[in-house]
């Protein structure tokens, strides 16, 4: 606005935008953690203690370190693209085993309790998306980091895997948020329309993971954010391009 | 991937995307009729039928009608962009009177039940996705109808109207589940683990309406799907370009 280029003056944003991210994430696995360990019970690997290493685990893997592997691409903007590309596959690597702990935690719990597996609509959604993030998962590996895959199929692939990423992402906070509300209606049904500190504290977690969400959908979605192609980058773009004769975005 | 040009080859599944989405709105809003109207006793503007107009106005206008007033932009592509703009505006409009009417069915039934107002994550959640909507219209309005703001500050915030707007349609259908999950809990929570036909039936809303954001969400996102700037817009793009000397989008 004050005559600066927009994407040079912006891009002086980036880091209070990422910074911002990284307080709200830990802020949402702290207040997690604090949720289940005061008010819950605390952690256990049995009993009724080992459901609430469930939402810890999920938002810790499926939302804060899922998210963070997003956002690589833009923090990490000179480094090249194959380390950034590692560091993006690993973290996601990370997240999915933090997610199959707590997975195996509440399906574990929900038989020694004899609760009914799938049920309720967080189960759907959160498997549908636990499912798809595996798949995602794959077909990254297969298509971006082994040489499988030619440039036009990884050009064609390149868009959708951007779209579904952050789509996986929508979906985690989503299912985060409907378990918090089914936890809240199980444990403090009664209590809850008092506004007890419970009931503002889950609640305030919910937003807090939509704005995390918000955040990082922003900061990955900005235009002039977008990671510089580098010289070999913008030669392989030059030729998908030339291929396909359609507009293929550079790097996602 | 047959050698055809990118954008012309994908603009042909267009339609499939366009009719899939009016699929899964209508069946949002059916299912969600039904659901009400067959599991929970119908309509009515007092008692606890009130209760039922909230939802279906919900998916109704803050959904449905929301998504396809974010489409119109990929509908509608021959059509002066002025007249896109002012359905857009429109459907919108519709979509706002609707979602009041669903507001007040719901806070004057808790009034009438004597139960507490806001309390829960789905108030929460759908509140701020109320309150948002009616700021992003309107800004929009007074950005892009009436001819106050300046090219420049109107370029400035056409990606902020976007990205919101965007925003806004997954928050409408996070609230949604949100609800959905509430009232099967308030309804059904001893037979839902049985896998009853209600139970099920909502859940398959819930996914439903995952769908029909996903699909709405991938359409104005695809970068192939935009509408082709006309020989005006185009005029107005490079004057912008110009002003700004950074990437602007010359359409939504």
């Amino acid at each position: 606005m004050d005559g600066m280029p927009l994407s040079m003056g912006s891009l002086r944003t980036l880091p209070w935008y990422v910074a911002g991210s990284q307080v709200l994430g830990v802020a949402c696995v702290v207040i997690t953690g604090v949720w289940m360990g005061h008010y819950r019970g605390g952690y256990a690997w049995d009993g009724s203690a080992q459901f609430n290493v469930h939402p810890l685990c999920m938002v810790l893997g499926l939302v804060f370190l899922y998210g963070d592997a997003v956002l690589v691409y833009r923090v990490f903007r000179n480094e090249t693209k194959r380390s950034v590309k590692i560091l993006h596959a690993l973290l996601h690597m990370i997240a999915l085993v933090i997610s199959i702990v707590g997975l195996v935690a509440v399906f574990d719990f929900h038989s020694s309790a004899k609760i009914s597996h799938m049920y309720s609509l967080h189960s759907w959604c959160g498997m549908l998306t636990f499912v798809l993030f595996i798949l995602q998962w794959l077909l990254g590996l297969g298509f971006f980091l082994f040489p499988w895959a030619s440039a036009q199929l990884r050009s064609w692939y390149l868009p959708l895997h951007v779209f579904f990423g952050l789509l996986l992402l929508v979906m985690s906070v989503g299912s985060c948020l409907l378990g918090i509300t089914e936890k809240l209606l199980f444990s403090i049904k009664e209590t809850y329309p008092r506004f007890t500190s419970e009931g503002v504290l889950a609640n305030t977690l919910g937003l807090l993971l939509v704005c995390f969400g918000v955040v990082v959908g922003y900061v990955v979605t900005r235009e002039d954010f977008r990671r510089p192609p580098n010289p070999e980058e913008e030669a392989l773009s030059v030729h998908f391009k030339t291929l396909s004769e359609g507009e293929i975005p550079s790097s996602p």
